[in-house]
């Protein structure tokens, strides 16, 4: 039962660059004179920008692991549909975390000018264009999943809205940002931090887990066991992820991650590090991959290997 | 067939205002204990206060005037759940326009401080939590038409967030936006002034009608003739909504528009009066209302009275 997992997702992220160069307001073909092609090319080159070429694409993986999780005795034309939506909800959770960037950098959140060692949208094409390219990418995001060439059932694309929407919206992603604006100078005890982090980041890392296994047959749900196994394994990877996060932001260079490291105290945001410090943190890196791990083992799903490489991955990588 | 619009609308909106507080990030009940429910106050809080309590509420009255303009014998289940599902509609479209509005005042955009006669956002909680709150709105949009309390089927729900999702982006809204923000200072021509306004403001009531005729059986789907007559409706009172806008910002005072009058010459904004002078944009816009009219006409609607009497009050409205 070995599993490549570089092998596994360097097919799966070229398959993901594919789709979203294609899918990301791409040039109108020339014989479209339809009325909605109009769309300035300045916006639509701040979008592509805000998502092609760079990041790790973590969450695209998850929801394509999860999505590899499910998956078992389709008939042939179900799994394709339903590998069509995993690539579409793999694309649009990307959106959404690419526009939070773009959101976040801004002058008025996190004023920062250096994004997978480029410039910052709004650096690059004004505060103005930025936060039009951050709103057009969220909305894009949900077009994707319910585009008419879409090929899943309705019901699956209607699921997959509906964990989007959730885990980027007041009760998820916007909400921990806007606890993580309240904290700024605060001292947080462990709880308020992680509390914080379950929504900023976690819940569209749960969410991409979630996401994947929505695509399954909907004649044939996944049952319970497996989709609290996933979410416990969605929940602890998400808070590792930004452990690890916290981690490097002391003990790596700006050059290796691609963004300015040290911010974090810089800003005097309280962190993980500042909180338990370097080594207890470390430490509980390690406990949560434990037990995202564990929360795969009773879930009997048919294949979690790339889940449970990927949260490996997560703990153990340098940038 | 007279129609009473002022008693429909009364009504209409009474339960737009009670679905938005109750949707709208409400107060946690005091038992909720559970993950999710912890979106901090000052969030909530601002997105309330950009939506509550103001503005004409003109896009989810076309929602609500399109699906009674589609409905016609459905049996009372199939009715409620259709109707249930044109409500979120109309409170989904509301959102992204209040989150729009958010965007569109903050410093980096208009700059504006008064909107329904009260601070802007920005200006009354600060620039971060006006961004944020006009994120997690958008993203609220598309949640509260795919809730898991939605009774209309997951194909109406799919196709609601199709339509959403791109009157909102590139295509739609955010792209009309940036070609705005690409013509203050420019002398534009009455093609490409209507091109701006076609998606601008244009695509969302275009979608806000089209939202509505969504609303119908899956089982009966509304024909060609009745889309195109409602597409061509919702273009014509689009473009005539702005001729009027544009008219307004030069006639009204500040008062009685609750908004900052005079701001598009202040800004160097064309506008129609700027293009065509205020004699030829009134009866540009009577022209716009007989089109809107006419589309209807031929459109073989059950009813189509509350959108009749839509156009001529948004055509010859004072505020």
């Amino acid at each position: 039962m070995s599993f490549d997992l570089a092998a596994w997702s360097r097919s799966a992220l070229d398959s993901v660059e594919t789709a979203l160069s294609a899918w990301v307001a791409p040039e109108p073909a020339a014989s479209a004179g339809a009325p909605g092609h109009e769309a300035p090319a300045a916006l639509r080159e701040a979008m592509r920008y805000a998502v092609l070429d760079g990041g790790k694409r973590l969450r695209p993986l998850l929801v394509l692991a999860a999505r590899r999780a499910v998956a078992a005795g389709e008939a042939p034309e179900v799994a394709q549909a339903l590998d069509d939506g995993a690539m579409r909800a793999a694309c649009a959770v990307e959106l959404i975390h690419a526009y939070s960037l773009v959101h976040d950098d801004m002058p008025c959140m996190d004023d920062d000018v250096l994004r997978r060692g480029k410039p910052t949208v709004h650096v690059r094409f004004g505060e103005a264009q930025a936060l039009l390219a951050g709103d057009a990418l969220q909305a894009l995001a949900f077009e994707l999943l319910t585009a008419e060439q879409a090929a899943m059932p309705a019901v699956v694309q209607a699921r997959l809205c509906r964990l989007l929407a959730r885990a980027a919206g007041y009760e998820g992603m916007a909400g921990g940002q806007a606890i993580d604006l309240a904290s700024i100078g605060q001292a947080l005890t462990e709880d308020q931090l992680r509390d914080m982090h379950r929504l900023k980041t976690g819940a569209l890392l749960q969410g991409s887990v979630m996401m994947g296994a929505a695509c399954c047959d909907p004649a044939r749900p996944c049952g319970p066991a497996m989709l609290e196994g996933l979410a416990g394994y969605g929940a602890a990877l998400g808070l590792a992820f930004q452990v690890v996060d916290d981690i490097l932001d002391v003990t790596a260079d700006s050059a290796t991650l691609g963004k300015t490291a040290g911010k974090d105290a810089a800003q005097d945001k309280p962190t993980y590090v500042s909180v338990l410090g370097l080594a207890r943190s470390q430490a509980y890196a390690q406990e949560l991959l434990a037990q995202a791990l564990a929360a795969l083992d009773g879930a009997g799903l048919p294949d979690a290997r790339a889940l449970r490489a990927l949260a490996d991955m997560v703990v153990n990588r340098s940038r």
